[in-house]
């Protein structure tokens, strides 16, 4: 997996903070996902499939999820109830759906699948092991969340 | 969806166990999943592209899951580490590649990504509320762990 995969998902995630949600997130550092662990409270990922497979997914802990879902429902949240997590579902279907007009404008074919979501305290996602996953660390609020890329190309 | 799309799922994941587990699975009762919440420490997803779309996952509880993986890879496992991820993350991709089949006999087209596994206790997955899970209950050793199946046709 190159690394230049991870750009437009990146500019995807600003855009949807940005006009979606109506907060402003700054990229921060990437990471190569390996065995090492990361914990989140809630997930939202979407399976992909084309001419790459693998699958795309956002990781928040609790308090920023609920400072995020509640300014993208206009209602405060206080638990990761249904709501939140229909909210995080959405939000990573907007950020892959939107990524998909970068692929297919270089005629690629990208097409997702639809988001589920994932409500634990410390949850981690895995991978295959020979999948590459990069991540990048996004700002907001003095908080962290995630957005994790695992894409391969489809051989046959 | 219809509850007949679940039955090849079914009928996968009894064979997988059978073959490359060597563990006889017993099918009980469906459900349909909807706000209720079900409660489990590891699962592998994997997502669908085709003539359906949607997500297919396999969710065991800790204990069920040391025993499934132990046996599946030969060694005895004590706790949920990246091995015992793998193996979920294989028995979902084998499960869900097996039915695969089963769509192509019938020209639907069916392709999947690749599975993702999310290791936290007490976890729990939600779908888009507009899209119906359907969800096996499979008894083994006393233990129960679940299938579940949530496909939409595509409608464009």
């Amino acid at each position: 997996m190159k690394a230049e995969l991870v750009n437009p998902f990146i500019s995807s995630t600003i855009s949807v903070f940005d006009t979606m949600v109506g907060l402003e997130v700054k990229k921060g550092d990437l990471y190569i996902k390996s065995d090492e662990r990361l914990y989140y409270d809630i997930s939202g990922a979407i399976g992909v499939v084309g001419d790459f497979i693998g699958f795309v997914s956002i990781s928040f802990p609790e308090d920023l999820a609920l400072e995020v879902t509640s300014k993208f429902l206009g209602e405060p949240l206080t638990e990761l109830n249904n709501d939140a997590g229909d909210a995080v579902g959405e939000l990573i279907n907007m950020i892959a759906g939107s990524t998909k007009k970068h692929f297919s404008d270089k005629a690629r074919r990208f097409n997702i699948s639809v988001p589920n979501v994932i409500v634990g305290k410390g949850h981690t996602i895995q991978r295959p092991a020979n999948l590459i996953c990069i991540g990048v660390k996004f700002h907001l609020n003095n908080k962290i969340f995630v957005l994790e890329v695992a894409l391969k190309e489809k051989t046959q």
